[in-house]
């Protein structure tokens, strides 16, 4: 099966260190195509920065449609434009954010999530309400590293990371780690057998979820929240978006 | 005071209808800029659509900053783009959905909520669990007329509506109405006299409670999740949007 | 439009303080009546007290519904006596209570309460769930000021006031605070300005929304909770209240 | 042991009945004293009523521990007066409603309550959110019987109820019945008999929980919400319920 | 009237304690009958040893039922297999846990408890999920002593509940102390004493609990959850507890 | 890699039927064993049942885990056993009913249930509460056919399935169906086809997700609720499962 990740941010580097983690995580006759959009923000960092990654990210997942893939993955830790994208797609679609949420929820019995800055608690912490899972969260933390630091050795971004994880155990009584961000992706297998619990990445987690729903045939329900958009103009430069 | 008030979709009718309804509501002194971006669908009606509105809204925003606005309103019931806007101004912005909710919990004990088409009843319900108001909420409802055939004669909108308030009345004990629709703004006046109980219109709310943030000097907060936006490059097509 | 703002405790110096809030707050063309009644407590500090200053508030009430005022306020932070008083009078009542969370509810993600007494949090907090808003509060802290001390400079009211708030940033991550006490109604400007976040006074967010709620000819929903009250016999001291 | 259970209404009568249904619950040993204020409404129904209904209850509260006994009960079912009484009481107070509430939980998995008018709905609904057992009910339901009809043979009380107790089984799930009014407490066997699951009747649930509570020498806390009231003046009509 | 105690564990020497801790409790007239199955885990701690504990247990509630008691108590903190042995009798049964809980509601605004070992947090936690008291318990708490050690002196046990009980009362501002663990019994009276605030433990709870449910006539429902078992053959070891 | 999957009833057939479920499922190169205890219930329906099965369950997972699966699955709905399982275990462990939850969560804004009997509706209800997925499901409903008259043709099941299907559709909203019993493994596909939204099986669900964990080496984490049992004597018949 072909799976789409899209990295909802412009940054092509972070596209290929998420295409990575996808293809470790991968079964064999899986093939991920790692794409992002052209147009948009270089890192998203809060409910601005979703906004406008979202119509580019929507024109990826319309052309992987196109392209028949059996599973879009959007590989930014708030789940941008998820419902949005699941309207207009005949195959799931699957947030790296849900996807550690749900899976972490079978491991412990409470998670706690350590994502990059503290301006992205809000949103995450309104997805677990709108997901179910608040009460599985013991909390929301930030390792306060830039999503573009987090590559940068001197952003000690492992260090930082790691110390939330610490004040989680032992504060939050945290079973299970979230890490809260696509470009962590690289260290959950490193920072879990350090700290001695399960530390997930979302972007692995969802690549088994879209295998798991290709596999079983499942498709996103049409008949509610994500039925197909009623056709209808869209006028000036979202034209060509336009449901027919 | 200066209310800058955005219909996130492109149909101008529709923003004169809601200008109208927002002058009606306005105090002595309150001026209404009512506007609608030039870009983006008709009307929304669900999560696609609601993506496409985003960026043009908050291009209205912008502009309404410039100008110098005392609030924003943003006259979608979905309230769309709400915390976006709210990390890039400087004053206040409302969503018509969250100030008719916010006041009508204080008209009864439970209200019900009749919105358009049953598409749009899942981000309601979101927005409820969002604000905190899930509880004060019997039930959403939808009459089953796109928002563009509210003014349509043959829609029987009215009779429609009509019928969802009375079967609230009846099924969900709901003790006040929110109309969940920017274009049913016009009927609040009369299905509350002629249900017998109060019918909140949002667009109306909104401007009241724009004119009390004004009035008291309140703000939004800046010092979390509606920080403004870290300076950083937008690529492509939304360059332009570039928070510096 | 006129507002009656009943301060439910017998202290006439903090009627006087509460109503200059009020005035403060209010439109042009707004009138606010501020009044306390002559028998009761002489400041509301936990459950018993509020017991005893709800006959006298309803009785101020009812003086005011048959003056013809427009909306009631109720000048006490635990909303004391609201829902009783909604029973009775035709026009909105608005707890200080309330009127503050609603409105620090579209101001940022979560809010703090600072009341005066550790006493007082229990009331708050079922307040809070009543309303629905228990999720958007951080969390109920106490500055340990008495009501009748706050003005007293010994105190250091605003100081402990000011270290509450800090810690409300700090150790809740809010981003806004409510002020918990009628009588914190003239801190509320110098505080936010000092702290940097949004500082609620309910009495002057309370002013507002009566104003609004006149404005839009929104009244209290008759049809269930706060239908009138049945005529029936009250005997002995209270006959006068009997309900007719 | 000797419990006083306070009928906050004035009507003998129903005293009388609320003393008799107390006594058969009561074990040997235990005296019941039945109490009802000389001032106040004839029944309580709906929050206003609850309201005149307070001060006349707390005096008998106050007799009543001057009297040395050894538990207080509250035979309202919306549990008025319940968190004033216990600021002011030495002794354990509780409400019929909430004891009712938390003897149902331990027998199905859920219940439902049906009171009298549904004008009670919302008090009761709070209530139960307040004391954290909303999810343990199904539904609050009434039989639209005013207190002082219920011995009416002409107001077919018992049918109407039953006809509740189908509904509930039928459409609520529910797998007990709370009896949502004192002056049901002479139905609860014979509703239990006829429809064949627990019905449960606040007066002889509270006088149990008060027998536990005594024997065990358990007494309400005083370290927060019901400290002892702080010593200061009360005016006028109220001067003589100052706390020392 | 004849309680039947189930001590789960199959040590003798905390059944014996557990007995003189529910005769103390016991009212004149009841008879205490303290056993337990002589298979099974010497101690419960954690949701293995509660798997294990649930045959034996459910056995000797069988034969109490033959005996002809009038209530069972479970007297294990977890309150293992509290569901299974409602389907089976005919009498009402009760958890130590949700005993205290529900009393401990009735005492205070919010309780804390203090279990044993941190591993037995999550299954009380669920539990209090499970019963709807969640939002009435501040924190669940562990001293780390095992169970088996709590009578041995150098384990400190009085000293490092006393530590956690503190705690509560600072971080927590619980206003009760439910003592988690049917080994603390003894430890009740003296930590109220010494602490200022009720503590309670659960099987005295249970006991007047239990008591109250026989007085009453009141008997777990039938007509849903706790169903008697269909009768169907159970197979190997465990063929003689098969329904009929 | 090796999946046990263990049918915690003793009814050979349906454990057959459940691993020509899962291995219809499973990827090419997962082996599926598929096993029952040889002691405990024909078929689990309600509280009762579950407790018997346990232990045996328990047996098959230590075998399990000596023969060096890589993941085990319990296949009886209400994920019996689970957390006792995950304690023992060094591997994931995965109950086919909160496999199907959060599957279904990604699919629709609400799925509804439909199990056997209405004697399980409960268990499920305080699973859902446990996982934190009970706000994402609309309603469990029940067809009233029992585990073994399944297969039963003149049980006419996947008529009344169907029957609730609509049901679930109509009065529930419900986007997706979540089928609550192993035994309805067979009829997922062709249920899905003919009423047009999505309907998930159980045990398919448990195995994709099994698999997933496996790929991505996470395990149940091992520092709190799911700690392995402490080292402890078993007495008597079950002497043999005393941890170690």
């Amino acid at each position: 099966m072909r799976i789409l990740i899209v990295n909802p941010n412009t940054t092509a580097a972070m596209t290929e260190k998420i295409g990575r983690a996808a293809r470790a995580a991968a079964a064999v006759g899986t093939e991920i195509i790692a794409v992002n959009p052209p147009d948009g923000p270089v890192s998203i960092e809060g409910y601005y920065d979703e906004a406008f990654s979202v119509p580019g990210l929507l024109a990826e997942i319309a052309k992987g449609d196109i392209s028949g893939v059996s599973a879009h993955i959007i590989a930014c830790f708030d789940d941008t434009g998820l419902e949005a994208a699941r309207c207009i797609s005949p195959v799931p679609v699957i947030g790296i954010g849900e996807a550690a949420f749900h899976l972490a929820s079978m491991l412990g019995h409470r998670f706690s999530v350590v994502t990059t800055l503290s301006r992205s608690i809000a949103a995450i912490e309104n997805n677990l309400l709108k997901y179910g899972l608040a009460g599985r969260c013991a909390k929301v933390r930030a390792c306060e590293v830039p999503v573009l630091s987090l590559d940068d050795p001197a952003s000690d971004a492992a260090a930082r990371i790691g110390a939330e994880i610490e004040l989680a155990k032992q504060e939050d009584r945290a079973e299970a780690i979230v890490l809260g961000c696509a470009g962590m992706a690289d260290l959950a297998a490193r920072l879990s057998q350090r700290h001695g619990l399960p530390v997930l990445d979302g972007v692995a987690s969802a690549v088994k979820l879209a295998e798991a729903f290709g596999a079983l045939g499942l498709k996103t329900s049409k008949i509610g929240a994500y039925a197909p958009p009623r056709p209808k103009p869209y006028l000036g430069s979202v034209a060509s978006f336009s449901p027919r």
